[in-house]
């Protein structure tokens, strides 16, 4: 059951020639999801050997232009796939005015509906649920508002093993109550244990996404945990000052973040183009938080 | 005096992972213009080592998301590198209207004003004009309206021979008549014929930009002549009925036009993504105009 994250663009908003601004693309068991979606995400979707109509949601942070304008070519090539199901979009406000205007000018002979559903950025909300799976907001701190998404699976039903079903014939009935966890009391009286019949198919994993912020107590306490995080690191702690002023984070403000929330790995990007290498970034970050990657483009990271 | 043009993308709306959507850079003695604006074309103006600042005007042929949606990245990188000269747009309507939206949402904190002349789609016009240069629109017949463009030099003033002037020891308001193509009288009576006194500095040239459009007799006349000619090429003939279906040009048409119209140079691009190779429209087109070129990204061609 595949949980991993594929990075399209880890620029920040300066064009670079060999990288592209903010895209990923999330696999969740069967499930695509794209976060923010920067300019030539469509692109990278290709060159990551990913099919755009496979993309069941759009989860935008921020309506920043490094974000968010590779959706519009997106949603014009899905529409020349012959796209037919609606895709939803989260997103702050005022998403649905952006897409209704760019529909006003764009949208003949759309073959799908993306739908805008807006998210609030003031307070985390869950604005997305499944089968198996979750999405919360993680309110940030920028210069427009801005949401970080949680994406979690829920606890599975259980497995009954399979010679426990075999070695008491369990009827269906049975084997249902052990998979919601409930123990089982057999013909003859005999009470068969849950946690001896059952297994967990998969622990339950957790990602969380943070882009673009300044530090944050109120994150760590939102992503405690998780088993990845990606969190921005616009600037090193030589720019601290010019991370504040434009309310982005450093590799230590990322670094820190994941340290004091016992996340398991902490993976970084959204790189300013003043940098020349990545290399500065990830020491500092290691320095404090030693589980640490960089994001890098058309790589694919396990969660 | 170069005058030249940069190819950023070459591909038609499907994409594919290697090439651009429609776009283009032309450099005109020490002025460079970009001509249509697909997604990415920012990247590709950085990677084929041209300033985006340097840039200006635009010349959009149609407001189909493959000739446009790289604009708004553009913009915003523009006003991120502090322009501060307004920016002229050349487009279609309702350009005025789709950019008006746009920096409605996205237009905080601009460092320039995009200005969008609309320009006409049903007849040749006279857009843009200065001291060494024309720009002309061609009517296309496409989906949308859309207009071709012709740029053409301004014939240059003439300059006169350095012997000449040394010669006769010329006053600076003979040498002005002699550079507007007057002959001049001497003080000793003697004529001084301006063909022998003066030479032009380089002849006229003149590029015509056809994209997108379906076979169109009066393109010829309008582009007779030039030294290049970008003409898009859609499809090969195998696909003849769908590019009379969705208003494109084969292979076949552009050469004809090229033909017709005795130009110096024909360059083909905006291949569907249906053809693997582009080798199959070079073959095509050549068989009926042989000085034709692919017109291949990241590469320049001179005028």
């Amino acid at each position: 059951m595949p949980f991993e994250v594929t990075i399209l663009g880890s620029r920040s908003a300066l064009p670079v020639k060999n990288h592209f601004p903010a895209a990923q693309v999330l696999h969740v068991q069967e499930r695509l999801f794209c976060i923010d979606c920067g300019e030539g995400a469509q692109m990278q979707l290709l060159r990551a050997g990913l099919s755009l109509l496979r993309i069941r949601a759009v989860f935008i942070s921020h309506l920043h232009g490094d974000h968010i304008f590779g959706l519009f070519g997106l949603l014009a090539t899905m529409s020349l796939l012959n796209r037919k199901n609606e895709l939803p979009i989260f997103a702050p406000a005022p998403m649905e005015n952006i897409l209704r205007d760019h529909l006003h000018y764009f949208g003949d002979g759309m073959t799908f509906q993306p739908v805008v559903h807006t998210v609030p950025t003031d307070s985390p909300a869950l604005i997305y649920e499944d089968n198996a799976m979750t999405v919360q907001t993680i309110p940030l701190q920028h210069r427009a508002p801005t949401a970080g998404f949680l994406f979690r699976e829920k606890t599975p039903l259980r497995n009954v093993h399979k010679h426990v079903v075999a070695q008491y014939k369990l009827p269906i009935d049975a084997i249902i109550q052990l998979k919601n966890g409930a123990d089982v009391i057999l013909p003859d009286g005999e009470q068969l244990a849950n946690e001896t019949a059952t297994y967990l198919p998969y622990t339950p994993r957790a990602y969380a996404y943070c882009s673009d912020t300044q530090f944050s107590e109120d994150v760590i306490e939102l992503v405690r945990g998780v088993d990845l995080l990606y969190h921005e690191t616009t600037f090193q702690s030589d720019r601290a000052a010019l991370a504040k002023q434009t309310m982005h984070s450093t590799a230590t403000d990322a670094a820190t973040v994941a340290k004091r929330a016992g996340v398991k790995k902490l993976l970084i990007g959204h790189f300013s183009s003043r940098y020349p290498s990545s290399n500065g970034f990830l020491r500092e970050a290691r320095n404090i938080f030693p589980n640490t990657e960089i994001g890098r483009e058309l790589t694919t990271y396990d969660v």
